[in-house]
């Protein structure tokens, strides 16, 4: 296969980190999700530890910062700018599977990009959370938890991206996670290898 | 396979509709495109040429019914009406590819349906709609006339379905036709085999 980047975007619940995982072992390269963040940690200086808490988080609105009279910007705005710096290395560097973080949005353009979206009905997301991950909701309300987790990403993807979150057009293939997760990631691949040769 | 209604949704160019032709001769089940209007002719009463007019066709906006003082529905209502009755009537009959027409919202929530949207880029819907569907464009603008088409059904969709026109979790599966007509169909053929048993 020739060198392949693969930006994996999902809801929450759906499983789009294990396919991820996955597809990454099926086609024997590296795999980069939490794995960004010492990349990121090193890039922007920060801490690890720092850059992790600030990982995914949509910075406050610019009203916010013009309020408190910041001259810099934001570090959830430096941490993304860093972070961009890292997965446009990495596409110069390997083929790879990078899981969120508008890794889509930031290689935008650039050839040799597959954008996959995994998603999956509420009802088996739930399920997934509760029994797979071991998770814990408010009043054992998982349907808002994992709302209010979507929410959050839709957030930050509309705010770094200049786009909005989950148009189909933005994606080459996208896939309901319901036929499981083995049987997702081996479609993915085929389409991978049909698109970027075997 | 058990019973399944596949709707097929696309962008204008992306090859969608032989795709969908492919999946249903690769199935061997029913195909509905322009074939659902003789049913929706006979189901409303309407000649099949005056259907054929008002096809996939916005209504005008409820103030200018009001402005000319109409006291029945309009055409297109009536239109989308009956032809949501021969989407279900098939849905309860027979198993069958349906494109366009909304065919994903009026079943929606239905079990036993599989939604597929195909995207392409741009540029090889310009190259598709002028090579191979031989269409021609005002001043040779294929851009803005495969944009113009994509508005329409956009707009036909937004009216008639409670809801935003390609949204990724719509759909069961979404492909980029960019890895050929055969190879989309095979992919999405296989996915609804492991979605609705061989």
């Amino acid at each position: 296969m020739k060198k392949t980047v693969i930006t994996v975007s999902r809801e929450y619940g759906s499983g789009g980190r294990l396919i991820a995982k996955k597809l990454a072992d099926e086609l024997g390269i590296g795999y980069y999700d939490g794995e960004l963040l010492s990349l990121v940690a090193k890039e922007s200086g920060y801490t690890e530890e720092f850059v992790r808490r600030n990982d995914q988080k949509k910075t406050q609105s610019l009203l916010y910062h013009l309020y408190i009279g910041s001259q810099i910007l934001p570090a959830s705005d430096m941490i993304f700018i860093a972070q961009s710096r890292v997965i446009k290395d990495l596409y110069n560097k390997e083929s790879c599977v990078i899981v969120g973080r508008c890794a889509d949005y930031v290689l935008r353009g650039f050839p040799d990009v597959v954008n996959v979206f995994v998603t999956a009905p509420l009802e088996s997301r739930i399920v997934r959370v509760r029994d797979e991950y071991g998770e814990t909701a408010e009043k054992g309300d998982f349907r808002s938890h994992i709302m209010k987790k979507d929410k959050n990403r839709i957030a930050y993807y509309n705010y770094f991206a200049d786009d909005a979150w989950g148009k189909v057009q933005t994606y080459d293939i996208s896939v309901n996670s319901d036929i499981g997760i083995e049987k997702s990631a081996d479609l993915i691949a085929q389409y991978i290898k049909e698109k970027c040769g075997e």
